[in-house]
């Protein structure tokens, strides 16, 4: 790793290209030689600020969605099931990686890392409170912690306020990034990302 | 080339990703070892079955598509400069694209890559029958018989056709590929597309 500016992953749990995005950060890092900031966002307040839609909100778009994310998840060779809960609302999962984010901001990736396989693949359910207790316990969090901080008014304002910023700096949908100030928008821009560095770098 | 089956490539001059898609089509085409089967269809007519807007319509995307396409643009080192006329209604374009597809196939490609850069590099207005003569001149076409054909009952019909066949095929945008019965949407799935025949082709 350099010190060179990190590269922010804006996420949301219940986001599926996010899900898929999650699973190449530790490949980009090691590719580009940045590291990954994340930053845990709410997807449907950015929608909210934006007037933009989920994808899935076109019924034609819908199915090809489906399909797109299972050619990502068998390239990437990661698991995939659509969840029976979504969309979902992912507010209290959001807040718990927050707090995480605030508390413990080195086991943030590991966290989100076992949140997202939980909704993305085994169909639990990622807002409830015993299994962000779970889960936090299995990357090493302290779990009452963890659920008691996602109710402060610091971790609320901090959630809103990420993603106040998200919006204000272009964000419009998940996941987004942003690279020396640039926006990228999109689990399918990672390469894109990774070319633009590898340019750079040559000079 | 080989016998598979084409690649099949629905695009409209007016699309921004499908002037960047049409401009790898040829690379597309050696990479993969197959033909690319070029089909003019009318994306607002799309839009209007399936009832999916431009992506432009959501304003906080706008301005990060601009970026997006200039990033592509400059990947594939090609011009692109935003027409003074967008969004453009193109039906007599993609009537003179069917007369050439249905008289004159073989030089379809060749039409449709002189009608997107004067659209999207020169910005010239790519439904001016005066333009359309003077490009389909430019690529060895009969332009009295393009002209006289736009206006015919067959290639209205052949246009219409096209659009409803993509749809009901499940295309909501463009550009649209069909690759072995799959659907895959945009110029960002090229690379993917190529992905898969390389590993299919490897078995």
């Amino acid at each position: 790793m350099t010190t060179a500016t990190p590269i922010e992953f804006f996420f949301d749990i219940g986001s599926t290209y996010s899900y898929l995005a999650a699973t190449q950060i530790r490949g980009l890092e090691e590719r580009t030689g940045r590291t990954v900031r994340w930053r845990p966002f709410l997807l449907g307040g950015v929608f909210k600020a934006t007037g933009n839609a989920p994808p899935v909100s076109v019924a034609a778009r819908a199915g090809w969605l489906l399909r797109d994310a299972a050619r990502w998840a068998e390239e990437y060779g990661v698991p995939l099931t659509m969840p029976s809960r979504f969309p979902l609302v992912t507010l209290p999962t959001e807040r718990a990686l927050v707090v995480c984010e605030l508390e413990a901001p080195e086991k943030l990736p590991a966290f989100a890392l076992a949140l997202f396989p939980a909704y993305w693949a085994e169909d639990r359910d990622p807002t409830s409170r015993d299994e962000i207790a779970t889960l936090a316990r299995g990357v090493g969090l302290d779990a009452d912690r963890i659920l008691a901080g996602m109710d402060t008014p610091a971790v609320k304002d901090h959630l809103r306020k990420s993603t106040e910023e998200a919006v204000e700096r272009g964000a419009f949908g998940a996941p987004t990034f942003f690279v020396d100030g640039e926006m990228f928008f999109g689990n399918d821009r990672i390469a894109q990302i990774e070319r633009l560095l590898a340019r750079r770098a040559r000079g």
